[in-house]
């Protein structure tokens, strides 16, 4: 199968901030979008675009030949793919499903054989690149899965995102998100404490960032959200909750590779003592606020 | 004063790796260096284009009109500056010392009062860029002192560094290397736990790199010493036991501010544990040999 707008019908589940930018990404370059989302109003604005509204998952799949889905939590990940009303069970065979959720590697992996048993293609596609990412579709899209239907999801995925590699087997993609988030969670530490420590030695913090915001301390986090720190901007890029999430599934996935990961384990622990103090619809960089006495 | 090539004599204090590099981009400017370090040896190239070789800091502090160092341990800047033979008890009035050792910001402070009562002004200026930023004259200069000081000392800064930014009153430059180092240590946990996972999931650790280097889990060390990681390349930049003496200072330091860094806390427990391992002459990306299992 060769996916064009000419030629494919497109199924899209999940329209939340991510979500709706991604398939509007979509409408833009011609697709004909088949939408639902747990809550109709967050679609609102593609279907008056154009996008045809579904009350289920299966009623959806019925009529697609690729589906995108990207939902909240591997629950929902596993009711849209493995339930009765599910993908799974309601697709045709040869579809293309596309979760590009951030969810279990485990899961990712069960999906795609069960997806198997009934000739449908399965690939886990997270993402990294926020909600700015998914507007300007700079997206980095991180997969897993067979590479023929990696090359078949490639114009979809080009669509949405500026970084597109397939990095293995099913479960790859989440794997790799996993590394991705590991990184950003014991970097997000080191932040937090280098700007804790200019402030409590009475340095200011932004002349300090000058002189380290560009050597070996440099990081995306240190240039993007240390600012927001210093300028106790915690309004959200990253949701602390859907972080702590992530990291959930990182620490189970560890434990399942039998890898040891102290710098997850305490920035796990950090970020749900902030969700405990009432952080958890604040941003990433808010872990901030455990510094500050 | 005005310090130009013509007009100052300028001493120069400890020439290891980083010492000789940038004793020799200050003589490359013109400036005539007055040189001592703990063995002769290694100031053997310096003398042979022209530098004026001098048996103990006493001896060199009597002829210069700025003095820079940059020594092994904290124990080793205090001897220097404040030892009997040093550069505080010899130095005549008005004489600009600079320290640009990584060292306790306390002591810096110590030595700021001890040298006003002499009449000497004292800067700390502790660096970042490794040997190949002393080389290249790239290096980034964090500088604590009184401005007048700061802004007489600038032409020798300027021909050693390429960011040399004044961060406050004495201490403040090594308080800026502290937060420097904070900030890594934490960050160097995230790449080595990224890149375990990466490797006991089954990815292709390199493949993995190009979806996750450039987005918001990017940061120097991903991009420079993850690599080294991946090729089993331990070979120091920068040497886990000297990293370890940073992070002692900072632990010290923190605690004195009454700051709780359980990252950097943990961050030194792992380094303390590799060096016991034997890793302590490795690079600090060796790091990621604890997580090898």
């Amino acid at each position: 199968m060769k996916i064009t707008p000419e030629s494919a019908s497109i199924g899209f589940i999940g329209l939340g901030v991510m979500g709706r930018s991604m398939a509007a990404n979509l409408m833009k370059t011609g697709y004909q979008l088949h939408v639902h989302t747990r809550t109709r109003d967050k679609g609102q604005a593609l279907i008056e675009a154009g996008a045809q509204w579904h009350d289920s998952p299966a009623s959806l799949a019925r009529v697609c030949d690729a589906i995108i889905t990207i939902v909240g939590m591997p629950e929902d990940v596993e009711s849209v793919y493995l339930g009765k009303d599910g993908l799974i069970a309601n697709s045709r065979p040869r579809t293309l499903l596309i979760d590009m959720t951030t969810s279990s590697p485990a899961l990712a992996k069960r999906i795609f054989e069960t997806g198997q048993e009934k000739e449908l293609a399965c690939l886990d596609a997270p993402v990294s690149g926020g909600d700015i990412g998914a507007r300007n579709a700079k997206l980095s899209i991180m997969v897993g899965g067979e590479e023929d239907a990696f090359n078949t999801a490639l114009p979809l995925f080009e669509t949405m995102g500026a970084n597109c590699v397939r990095q293995g087997p099913a479960g790859s993609g989440q794997h790799t998100k996993m590394a991705n988030q590991i990184a950003i969670a014991s970097g997000m530490l080191g932040v937090c404490e280098a700007m804790a420590y200019a402030k409590q030695a009475g340095l200011d913090q932004e002349t300090v960032l000058k002189s380290i915001g560009s050597g070996a301390a440099g990081s995306w986090s240190l240039s993007n959200l240390a600012p927001r720190m210093i300028a106790g901007d915690f309004a959200p890029g990253f949701y602390v909750k859907h972080f702590i999430k992530d990291l959930r599934i990182a620490i189970e996935s560890a434990k399942d590779l039998g890898l040891e990961a102290p710098g997850l384990e305490l920035a796990i622990r950090m970020y749900e003592k902030l969700a405990a103090e009432g952080g958890e619809n604040l941003g990433t960089q808010a872990l901030y606020r455990l510094y500050q006495g």
